[in-house]
């Protein structure tokens, strides 16, 4: 697979994992090191239950050699994500953020009016700002105009596992904004995966998939090898859609009987 | 990938393809390698015309190490076709046929009857019958009952490149018989072959997605991942859909601001 | 609505009900009428069971004045469905025969092979035949081939409520045959039977979406509605489907702000 | 129909016509009246076109009966379309507003952001808001929040005719706000209509589908049948969708052979 570059970095793998739902921090490794994943995100919050683990997850992603990605899970307003932002700056060290504002309890999609604010600041402040953002091509061209170093649309609801509710948007969005899109909550199975890159996305992030499937580490393998099908294929040049067949082997030269 | 039997032979590969619609042996040969693959199909008529090339299809063939598996496309009726599967079995020296028993041109579907006609007097021959046949899991059951080797329904039309059409029947099937099934024709890009896995297919069969696409060989090592991406899925347990967030973090512990 | 020819006779409603599933006679009077139906198909063991009750199936639909079509469900081989289509002409003096030959227990799908046996037997004495039969195209044309009255594909499993799993293989028969084709099986609500006829279908047949509905009265109201719409709509020159906005409303114009 | 209350209005007719895209003003009116339509939207300036038609658009309306509803299509900015919407009143004589402010010229999706200021001023400026949206349920959410009439999400971009991309968004919307749910925009033919009310909306709102059809009457009788029919059947209580089949006809009692 060839590299891609993300906020000035660059990457070889196209899958970002999250942590959460993992059982515990050995599936987690197992599942982290199958993937082949560069770039983990992980809520503030989360870490700090961690610390009281053995082992401990930052730990597991220094031995892993995994990027951190900060996230601001939990945050209902563009003020409490810009806060939780820059602890997690001071925290982790590092200006990369994966921003969410939430603005219903039951879906987790997000808030566009908070989160285009938020970005805004954030950007200002000088962070590496990564959106997870609904799959509206308009709120997704304005995240990159006021210069978020990607867009991360929602395939469907975060953990949902129902995959991509509508390509049309997504196609969208990879059509319109010059920076990555990167497919972001609802991905259930490998084929979602697939599909996401063959619909333009520079890659996936998906958590539930992975750490709540019964066996994370085969399905960890499973995504690996679905995104690089999916890359693989938007390059290729798929055949066009036709509704009638096409003979793959012409009439002409067949044995008289 | 773990191996799978098929017909008392056993594959490492789940991949099967289709030599039609390739823009010359050279190409192909890229394609045929990047794939995979360890079974090939082909139409008796057309190993007649490759004969007059440099090099031919089955040297090919030979030269990549697959197994051969030669159809009966173009045949209208059973009587044709068991004629075409005998002519096949003397060219090439070996029992196995790729049974199409083809009932209508526009679509290429199979014609059920007749399919079954030929498929249980090839089976009193003693060919190793592997059927092309429609998504109706009637017919598959019937078939398999017969004693086909597999049953291969086609997800969409040949060559249509429109991927599963009915995902509902693809699964009855797959629940229904107790022979290997091996979804054929529909297949346009590498999701779909992906979602084919998951449907509980044992492999995929495919011609034109690889050999149209506008670069084959690109495409072939696409297939490649997406068979396997879609074979550990299903095996992985994936998580169950649902119409709401599942929070991936769950909200306690957060950092009070 | 247009009238419409079934077997030489004119009907204004092209909405066929079922009658299994309803709770009591009374129910389904009130969902016969409000559907506006001319024809009504009864299994012929029903009418056994209904002699025991006040009043009887066959009284309500002499009172409706609909038309009777029986049906061969429950028979599982040509044999069996030729003898209870005999039966039926005797007891109900018709020679419309709406043919079931049912192939697996699990999703009641026909079997094509017995189907197009008993079938040819069946217009070889008289009968006037309308086939339950499966969406695989070449079978459906079959079905015409040897004399049927009209075809009548499933749209999913008897029961299901899962609507048309397969729009492509509903098109692709109301295009190559010349009979009527009246979508049978599958509907659970409105949008399915307009979408039914929408695809070209001249009719739809359908009983457990009204008789087991929460309130049958009210979805047979709907049912004959969306029949209507569906049939408008076919007839309509609907617009074409665009990946991308038409403004209603063009740019010129524009008051100067 | 059960009469439906929108902004403090009450209409029978569940259908909302737009009036951009029709051949002429007298197919427009055999479409309007065709429709039932109680409630007609029209941009600013196309009134000032019509103004020079024999007849006009505003004599068309009020001989038809319906109420008018000024839009402010073309909009790109919360202060634009405010202003529109402060003209449209005063030439008008009404404050009810169809609001729009668009985000892009390609797909014609709201502007999320702009839409919420627009709303937020109208509402104090004593407007009667229904603003188009897009199918993002915070969004909507919050514009029912700020006082909007009704929220009128989009099902697909205007005038592709795709119908509903996606589902879910729409039932989360209907789920999730106390004022009317509006389908606007992407409706392609009569069974999307007829799906949008079965999703759980209170009306329905096209223009392209009807006025470019090959047949704008009859679409638009085709268009009244299928909002009723969906209505109807969303209040009918539809059967479960199930995986497998369920005889409307029990086994027991069936003829002996």
């Amino acid at each position: 697979m060839s590299s891609f570059e993300l906020g000035g970095h660059t990457f070889t793998s196209r899958l970002i994992l999250g942590t959460g739902g993992a059982a515990n921090l050995h599936v987690l490794e197992r599942a982290v090191r199958a993937s082949g994943t560069e770039l983990v995100t992980l809520a503030l919050r989360r870490v700090d239950a961690a610390a009281t683990m053995q082992g401990g997850l930052l730990d597991l992603l220094e031995r892993c050699g995994v990027r951190l990605l900060p996230n601001t899970a939990g945050c209902y307003t563009a003020t409490e994500a810009v806060k939780v932002a820059h602890l997690a700056r001071e925290a982790f060290e590092t200006d990369w953020v994966k921003l969410e504002v939430i603005g219903d309890e039951r879906t987790l999609l997000p808030d566009g009016v908070e989160l285009l604010t938020a970005a805004e600041r954030l950007v200002a402040d000088g962070f590496t700002v990564l959106p997870y953002t609904s799959d509206d091509p308009v709120l997704a061209r304005r995240l990159a105009d006021v210069g978020c170093a990607a867009v991360m649309p929602a395939g469907a609801p975060i953990g949902s596992g129902l995959g991509i509710s509508n390509e049309h948007h997504i196609r969208l969005i990879t059509q319109s904004v010059d920076v990555p899109v990167i497919l972001d909550a609802g991905i259930g199975t490998a084929s979602d995966a697939a599909r996401a890159m063959e619909l333009g996305c520079a890659g996936v992030l998906l958590a539930s998939a992975v750490t709540r499937a019964a066996d994370p580490e085969r399905m960890a393998t499973a995504m690996r090898h679905a995104v690089e099908a999916g890359w693989l294929a938007a390059g290729a040049g798929r055949i066009a859609r036709r509704s009638h067949a096409l003979a793959s082997t012409p009439d002409e030269g067949r044995p008289q009987l």
